[in-house]
């Protein structure tokens, strides 16, 4: 199957500048393997004329606990720390498979609508997660079997999550032609032990497996892991070993400009998520100074319940934003490494070199933008356009590995009212 | 015409306190004469039901330079003095009265596809903006004839603004069945002068015209102005009598605690900005200091150039995200405090106590939302869904005095795309 573009403008990247250029993109298989201002020579299977919109590489949302669509909305409102353990970890206790198998493909639905082509996802009962995602075509990086084991009286071998962790890793590692890889996942240092955290650092070793943590997401946790440790987080975790693997620590709002030091030696990504820092008080992470410190940026939603969406133009703008009103610099976190951040630096940091750039020999993960909306005119500077303009609303296809997935509100993969209707099921069985 | 809307769920607000209860609203001309759970005895010419959608009121946008969508995306990364001086305003002395029109009437169809069906608008051939918008239905209050006077040997008698203020603000000023409504404006203590100021002021007062100022939207006009006039902004106004009248003053991020006395003691209005505010790198107005104090805070985009689109669900989203993060309190500006700026702050602020809720007897300005967006479910807590996850995009419908205006992305009172054309070519010419 090969499709040629036509009719469409192609935002490019070259040395980390974006360019917008009017031409065809041609799509073989699972990648791309033209673009140019004129048509190709080659001939293609199906063509497909855009009216006009831009073709941009699809979105990676780089950290985020998919199945929580269950519980948009509840404990509004609250720190996290009340939000966390009153309100959300008791609904999430009384969770059972079915409902991560809904909650994530109704989250699925969510993030194709709105050009995500790619999630890291947190979550339990993983392995019914891929079974229930690996056809539909879109890509994640789920977290086989997160360590979150904080009872300090917990040996390693007491701990189910430290002696299965190498087995699922295996059943759920490269499924769906190699669109599912798995992460391991640490929650945190306050949900894990000196213990448990060392065994299982090492089966991630052997294994060489991505981990994914949440870090000085506030400063309580912060303050608190000092207080345990003697250290910071990003500290207590370089102590661990842990940073040895290739690492995406979501957060990092507290971190100190040495944690940021630690992350740039060691090539720890950190996931920006700026809804959720903001929704629950978390303060605002040091971007610009993560950015200039040679740090990896990524983006993410993180969970529903604390978002409340998974729309990763909202991400972008609040990126693009906050930033500049937090340390009162107009040019703070440009528009172009907001764009980094939401393709090709989510997409390294999921071990995908191959995605997150529209480029001839890269992955076809492209979303095509309505470029006719009214608010994208007139269109003089598109990268900041996509920034603070644009919507999820915007996208008018979403594509991975060369397979249209979502197209003028249709879900080509998933079947929209079965999963939504599942879905209002699940949501009544645990809220209601 | 009546209209009974039914199949819909209706936000009503009663004592600050927003519900949502499924049931049935009459519009009867301008005005709603029917809220109920039940049918109404009385039969309407229309009846339309609305599958499940959300009624809410319409919104009130309280601050903005409509025909800057002519500059969406000019300037952007600079602080607010380069971008305004060195980029906006050369652009700006190019305007003619053919751009205004074109790109005011383009601002309206961004605004009422977003649900904003009043708007406040600060800018320049103001009698020709009149006339192109005051058929289409969307209500404005339009600054007939800004002070913009910074020069400080110019006299009151050679400043042509003032001695026309009465003439403009007369024929403006309850034009298109009082829909359009004429305020005046003092752009800023920065380009106003004390000789200047206190003829317009005289002007105004006999009027009891309505006063939009811009007011501590920087620290640099913060402290220019104390430098200048040894007090604030704020201080400066009260002094000259400008408080006097009904005061909307727009942005308000580095006012002091007793510049939100002041504007809680004479009912000032303070318009918040947060997309402009961050854009500019101003810094974040403090917005619940000031509901705390008891002032009256609306919502505004500004212009598109600082923005860059005139979607006050974003506004509404950000005015909820942002002062959480920054003050580090989850519980800080409410879903309740932010439909309250986004609706019935505004259209006091407005001179329009009979806008901004549905009740019976207020006028029918009405928005029909989408709640079977994926992002909608499930509908636990509709306050906090409308802060945090609706789109601009979920609109179906907005009705302002009881006449639809937008549905299901058509126009029904504007000719998208002869507008759509016209302000194409007028941007071509201002921008090529």
């Amino acid at each position: 199957m090969s499709i040629l573009f036509t009719d469409c403008r192609l935002l490019l990247r070259s040395e980390g500048v974006y360019s917008v250029m009017d031409g065809f993109l041609g799509v073989e298989g699972a990648y791309i393997d033209y673009i140019g201002k004129d048509r190709p020579k080659k001939g293609y299977s199906t063509e497909k004329r855009m009216g006009g919109a831009l073709l941009m590489p699809g979105l990676v949302n780089a950290h985020g606990h998919a199945a929580m669509t269950l519980l948009r909305g509840v404990g509004s409102e609250l720190p996290l720390q009340d939000w966390l353990f009153g309100k959300i970890i008791p609904i999430e206790d009384r969770m059972i498979a079915d409902d991560i198998r809904w909650g994530t493909l109704y989250a699925v639905m969510e993030m194709l609508a709105c050009g995500t082509t790619c999630f890291a996802d947190m979550y339990s009962f993983t392995l019914e997660e891929t079974e229930a995602i690996e056809d539909c075509g879109i890509k994640a990086n789920i977290c086989s079997l997160p360590l979150i084991c904080g009872d300090p009286t917990l040996e390693a071998h007491e701990c189910d999550r430290i002696l299965k962790a190498a087995e699922y890793h295996r059943a759920i590692d490269a499924r769906g032609e190699g669109r599912i890889l798995s992460d391991f996942c640490v929650h945190s240092e306050y949900l894990s032990t000196e213990k448990t955290l060392g065994p299982y650092l090492e089966i991630a070793r052997e294994l060489g497996a991505r981990i994914q943590i949440h870090i000085s997401e506030t400063e309580k946790e912060q303050l608190e892991c000092i207080e345990r440790h003697g250290c910071t987080p990003m500290e207590y975790f370089e102590r661990s070993g842990a940073l040895d693997n290739p690492v995406c620590a979501a957060h990092g709002v507290w971190l100190t400009d040495s944690d940021i030091e630690i992350a740039r030696e060691k090539g720890v990504t950190v996931a920006h998520c700026p809804s959720s820092n903001m929704k629950l008080a978390s303060g605002f992470a040091p971007v610009k100074k993560m950015l200039d410190m040679g740090v990896n940026v990524a983006l993410g939603t993180d969970g529903c319940a604390s978002n409340n969406n998974l729309n990763m133009f909202e991400e972008m703008h609040l990126a693009a934003l906050i930033h500049k009103g937090d340390g009162r610099e107009p040019s703070a976190v440009s528009p172009a490494a907001v764009l980094d951040m939401a393709t090709i630096n989510g997409a390294k940091a999921m071990g995908r070199p191959d995605c997150g750039r529209l480029e001839v020999g890269a992955r076809a993960d492209i979303v095509a933008l309505n470029m006719n909306a009214l608010h994208m005119r007139p269109a003089l500077d598109i990268p900041a356009l996509l920034c603070y303009s644009a919507q999820g609303s915007d996208v008018l296809m979403t594509m991975a590995d060369g397979r249209i997935l979502y197209k003028n509100g249709e879900f080509l993969t998933i079947d929209e009212e079965k999963v939504t209707a599942e879905f209002e099921r699940c949501c009544g069985r645990l809220l209601g």
